[in-house]
C-alpha cells in the first residue's frame, strides 16, 4: 500500500453534473480507501450535492472553479479562455503535482486538447490516443485509438499498439497481450494504405505480440486483446458496437411485450438477458484513458452515472499503482 | 410485364457452391416467371444437382464453363487468366448482351475487377462501389462503399450517393431517400480529411436529399437511407453490425439455456426472438450490387444458402426493370 492515489474530478463535465459526477465520487471512496478525490467545479453547487451523502471528509474535497466549458465550444479556445474552468483548474492539477490523475464525462475534445496542452505529452509521443476497454465474449479488450487522431500515420499506429500492449498488461492483468490490426480481410495485401503501411511496422516490432488482421466481425468475438486503428474507423467500431447492442436489445424486448407468451417468456428470461448485458456493458470498465500523457487523463461519457464515475475513478488506482506513464517513457527510451 | 430478366449464375462461386447455388435458381424461377437463370460452370455437377427438382425447363439452362475461381486467387491474375471460369464465362454473358445481370457468391476481389474489366464501367464513373442493402429499425438502409474502394476520393463519394439515392428510390421504392455521410460527430467540422471535403460537395449537390452526418451508432436506428464512407469503414460498419448481432444473439442464447427458468422462458420468446433476428436477417435482401457499370453484377454472400441466392436473383428485377443503369447514365450526363 502506497500513498493514496488523488484523482482531480471534473464535476461539471457530462449530461448529468454535477448530481451522478458527485454521488461516483462518494461511491468511489466508500469503494476503495486508496482514492482521494479533489470534485472541481462551482463550489456551492458541488458542496449541496455532497451534502447528501455520508463521507469520509478527509478524503472528498472541493476545489472551486467558476466556469464550464461547453460540449459545443470550440475546444482550443475553450481550453485556452477559460482559465478557471473546472476542466483547466482540474488539469492545473495534474500538471502540478496536487493530483495523479484526472476524471471527466465532458467535452471531448476540450479533454483531448487541456491534456495535451496543459498535462503534456511524453516526449516521444507525437498523438496520444483515446483508447476506451471495451467488453468481448473473451473478456475485455482495448481500441486504440478511438477519438484522438482520425488522419492517424504508420509510425501512430505503432506506438498505439506499444502503449496499448503495456496499459491491457499492467492495468487490465493480460500477460502477453495479443495485438491486431483492424483490416477488411485477413491477407497481408489486403487493406487500405494506411494499413499497408503500417502492418510491416507492426510486424517487425518486437516488444508486442502481434497476431496480424482483424476483421471487424471478429472484435465483439474477442480475437484480440488491442486493436489498433485510426480513430476514424475506432469511433465507428465502438459506436457501432452500442448502436446494434442497443438496436437489437430494444427490439427484442419490444417484441417479446406484444404478445401475452412473450410477457411470461421475458419474466423467465430476464435473469438471463440481465447478465447478458451486464457483460457487454462497456461502463463496468469505467472511461476510456487518454494515453502517451505525462499524467492520467480519463475520459468518460458524456453520459456517465455515478456507477460510471466511480469506475472511472477506481481505474485511477491500477494505472498509477503501476505506473503506466513510467513505463511508456521507458518503452519509448529503448527504442 | 416486358422481356424476361435473364440472370446468368455462377453456379461454382461461394460455400455452398454447386448445390445451394443450382436450389437457388431452381426457387427464384418457381417465386417469378419473370426470370430466366443461365447457370454457368461444370456442366456435370450442375445438371446433378438440377436433376433433384422439378423446374420449369425452359426458364433455367446450364451453360459450361471448365474452370473455377478460388476465393484466394489474386483477383486481376485470376480473371485475365481463367477464361473458361464460370465467373468470366458468365460476365462475359452480361458483356455481350446474352445475360441482363451477374449474380456470384464467389471472391469478392474477383468479381469487383470482373465488373469493371469484362462489364465496363458507366462513361464518368471511375470507381463502382459495391453497396449492401441492410436491415435496420426503420428498414433497410443502402451502405455505399462497402468493399471496392478502401482509398476513395471526394468525387467518388459524391457519385456514391448520387448512386445510392437513384438505387433506393427506384429499387427499394423510398422516394426522396436521405443521404447521410459517415462521421465522428454531427457538428459540420468534425470529421477525417475526406469527410470534411466531401461534406460540402455533397450539401452542393441538387439531386441528392442530403441530410448531413450520421454517427455509426445511429446507423442501425434507420436515421438514413443511403449511408456514404469510404470502402474501409463501410467494411467496418457492416461486419461490425454482423459480429455484434451474431456474439449477442449466441450470448443471450447460451445464457438463457444455463438454467431451468431460462430454458422454459426461452420457450416462450423464441417466436419473438426469431420475429427480430428475421428482420435483421441481411440475407432477406440479397446480395450486394455493384453499382455504375454498364450491367447488373450482384456480390452474394460467400456463405449463401438458397435462400439467399434467390433474393439475389430476384433482386434483379427491379433493377433491370427500372432501368437503373440508364438513370445513373442520365445523371452523370445531367452534371
Amino acid at each position: 500500500m502506497g500513498n493514496p492515489i488523488i484523482v482531480a474530478l471534473d464535476a461539471m463535465g457530462g449530461d448529468n453534473a454535477p448530481s451522478e459526477i458527485v454521488k461516483g465520487a462518494v461511491e468511489a471512496v466508500k469503494e476503495s480507501d486508496r482514492v482521494i478525490v479533489k470534485l472541481v467545479g462551482a463550489e456551492e453547487a458541488v458542496k449541496a450535492e455532497l451534502a447528501k451523502y455520508e463521507y469520509d471528509a478527509e478524503r472528498i474535497s472541493v476545489v472551486n472553479a467558476t466556469e464550464v466549458i461547453e460540449t459545443a465550444e470550440p475546444p482550443v479556445h475553450a481550453i485556452r479562455g477559460k482559465k478557471d474552468s473546472s476542466m483547466v483548474v482540474a488539469f492545473n492539477l495534474v500538471k502540478n503535482g496536487e493530483a495523479d490523475a484526472f476524471v471527466s464525462a465532458g467535452s471531448t475534445g476540450a479533454i483531448l486538447v487541456g491534456g495535451q496542452l496543459i498535462v503534456g505529452r511524453i516526449r516521444g509521443i507525437d498523438r496520444p490516443p483515446l483508447a476506451p476497454v471495451f467488453p468481448t465474449a473473451k473478456g475485455p479488450s482495448l481500441l486504440v485509438d478511438c477519438g484522438a487522431n482520425v488522419d492517424a500515420r504508420p509510425d501512430h499506429l505503432l506506438k498505439f499498439a506499444q502503449m496499448g500492449s503495456i496499459y491491457m498488461e499492467n492495468v487490465m492483468g493480460i500477460k502477453n497481450p495479443r495485438v491486431a490490426i483492424v483490416n477488411v480481410g485477413s491477407e497481408e495485401e489486403k487493406g487500405n494504405a494506411l494499413v499497408k503501411e503500417t502492418f510491416p511496422l507492426l510486424k517487425e516490432c518486437a516488444d508486442i505480440n502481434f497476431i496480424g488482421s482483424i476483421e471487424a466481425k471478429e472484435i465483439p468475438a474477442g480475437y484480440a486483446d488491442v486493436i489498433v486503428c485510426d480513430a476514424f474507423v475506432g469511433n465507428c467500431i465502438l459506436k457501432m458496437f452500442e448502436g446494434v447492442g442497443m438496436t437489437l436489445v430494444s427490439e427484442i424486448k419490444r417484441e417479446m411485450m406484444s404478445s401475452f407468451r412473450g410477457k411470461l417468456g421475458a419474466l423467465l428470461v430476464k435473469p438471463a438477458l440481465k447478465k447478458v448485458l451486464k457483460k457487454y456493458d462497456a461502463t463496468e470498465y469505467g472511461g476510456a484513458p487518454l494515453i502517451g500523457l505525462k499524467g492520467l487523463v480519463i475520459k468518460s461519457h458524456g453520459s456517465s452515472d455515478a456507477k460510471e464515475i466511480r469506475n472511472s475513478i477506481l481505474q485511477c488506482i491500477s494505472f498509477v499503482e503501476n505506473d503506466i506513464t513510467g513505463k511508456i517513457k521507458q518503452s519509448i527510451i529503448n527504442q
